[in-house]
């Protein structure tokens, strides 16, 4: 199972680059510095996607077996991982065109996709960690408990960064690059304990 | 075997998303809210190839040694599965284009691909059914009958699914969501069986 | 390395499907009927990339340690598994287009991919049977260098096929798909001895 | 880990077929020959990231356990890999187009794009030559050590690269591509010592 999720991860990160398209012959230097947006979008939707993958290959080098709840809310969440290039192409076009309304719509889309990859995530937790039986540890159900309470703070931040998106939508794409950023820094900061899995 | 097939799936199902694409400039929201058809695809698509990934590797994990035989009926079922995403498309652009005949050429299609998948599949079960050396246990014959035969019921919706075209697409449509939504509730409440393999 | 090069040969075969594109609205059904080129060259492309996988993995599943030698001949292997989706485009788009030139020209570069397939196939093929020291068990040798010859069949079947692609285009065509086809009813009529992995 | 840094690298090598599109209908063989601007970049990009994934795998044979720090310079590396098929495009783009001030800009997002992948490539080296306790055995600290030299001299030849492509882009090109053959000949050379893993 872990192999399937790896694979759709890897190729919605990788499908991103597909979004980056060559500027009209002629104005290639002027349209690359212009074209910031773009990059935000790609990065904020690279480390959504990367500290996802993380956090998930980490709570599953816990698990020794599989039930059909956790097959079919991995499932539920690899939906939403696999929909992230669209809402990633949608900010970037959006941002290109200048409409605030657009704007405000394809944040609105990233924040809704985001609670897409939460909420089944968070349930997820919380269900292995109710079935030590599931698990390599008995005592790994502390981890998935903590695990699953922050990936409900990450769907606090999707649902924040959507009401923003209706009075400053750059404000919001900020926020998202932020949450896996604060992710990335918060496992740096607790470097002592080598995981379990190369 | 398994690994390139995990692939496979993974890919077909993460390439869906190349199919929602940016609205017009000035209309997000207006456009974003009207797309629902490709949403329905979409959702439809994913879970047709995410059950049958899950189904498969459920399969696979019964099987010790792979002879040609399996070899060419799995070829044959990638074969469907790799179609998926083309009458995806197909069904979201028909809906948006408001035809009939296109949306009965497009369901059709769609029902056309779930055989191509149902039909080695459910040959591959019988096969290996009948070959107990190829097996963990030899208990996992009848597993794998009764697979074979609950994938037949698959082809059947698919045939009925195409029938129904004819009359009326969208409920064409509601079928080849519920196939596999029925898969996973039967799933969930026989959740007392782990699955060998995490 | 293996897991590497089963990715590209998923993603390659996959890709194919980006080829299918949606008929005009209003013309569904008689453009999917009429479409017959691209399904051919769907399935040609699919089976070449198929059975090339099926026979890598074979050979592979022989192999204990790699040496630099076998790593750059894969890779450029590799390199021309990856491009098998771009002549398959040219093949539909030619026979589309109904230009003899055109069709000449596709089944040419998809002669020339099938060479560079074939070329350092059968080169590593060789150069693990002269190296028993990279093999799982030395008796591996001869059936990879019963392999070897059989992949330089696979060139003389390339070079025919470009030959024949200046008087009957689509007489390549079909010789390109009938290549793995023979490939794999050999393999079904000899199918008493199991592969070692799954 | 690896699997799904493999799966970016056989992603992101893969989708560089996407740029290769069919001629206009009647003039196959005049564009498939003049195209040679096209097959220069996809070689470039290609051999890139099959030297990058040689190393990278050859590295991380001697991992037996990941940190933090690992995961995130990993995922920086990850973040240029994938974004080779973009400045492949830029390239092939801006040759077809003939202006000089595109291939300057283009071969310096290639540069960019090159030094963002050695980076954190040569960091990620050095940190685990200074963490002998996340290594298979203590003296591949020396083995990481060299390759992050080596991987060093990658970020030089990125920066010769970008700014000869002010004076003259095309030899930029033919630089970034032989930086990794020569990486490819040198192994070659060396090739007494089998790597650990198949």
């Amino acid at each position: 199972m872990e192999a399937f999720s790896d694979g759709v991860f890897a190729i919605a990160l990788t499908l991103l680059v597909l979004d980056l398209r060559p500027p009209p012959v002629g104005r290639f230097a002027e349209h690359l510095l212009g074209d910031w947006q773009a990059y935000l979008a790609y990065i904020t939707a690279f480390v959504t996607i990367g500290t996802l993958w993380a956090g998930h290959h980490d709570a599953f080098s816990r698990v020794r077996r599989v039930d059909a709840t956790t097959l079919v809310l991995n499932l539920a969440l690899l939906l939403g991982a696999s929909l992230v290039p669209w809402p990633a192409t949608l900010i970037s076009t959006a941002i290109r065109g200048g409409r605030f309304g657009d704007e405000t719509a394809a944040i609105l889309v990233y924040a809704i996709v985001t609670v897409m990859i939460g909420l089944p995530y968070s349930l997820l937790d919380r269900h292995l960690a109710r079935h030590p039986e599931l698990l390599v540890q008995p005592g790994d159900a502390l981890w998935l408990r903590q695990n699953s309470r922050s990936t409900m703070g990450t769907i606090a931040v999707g649902a924040v960064g959507g009401a923003l998106a209706f009075v400053l939508p750059v404000a919001s794409l900020v926020l998202f690059l932020l949450g896996p950023l604060a992710f990335i820094v918060a496992a740096l900061l607790s470097d002592h304990q080598p995981s379990r899995r190369p």
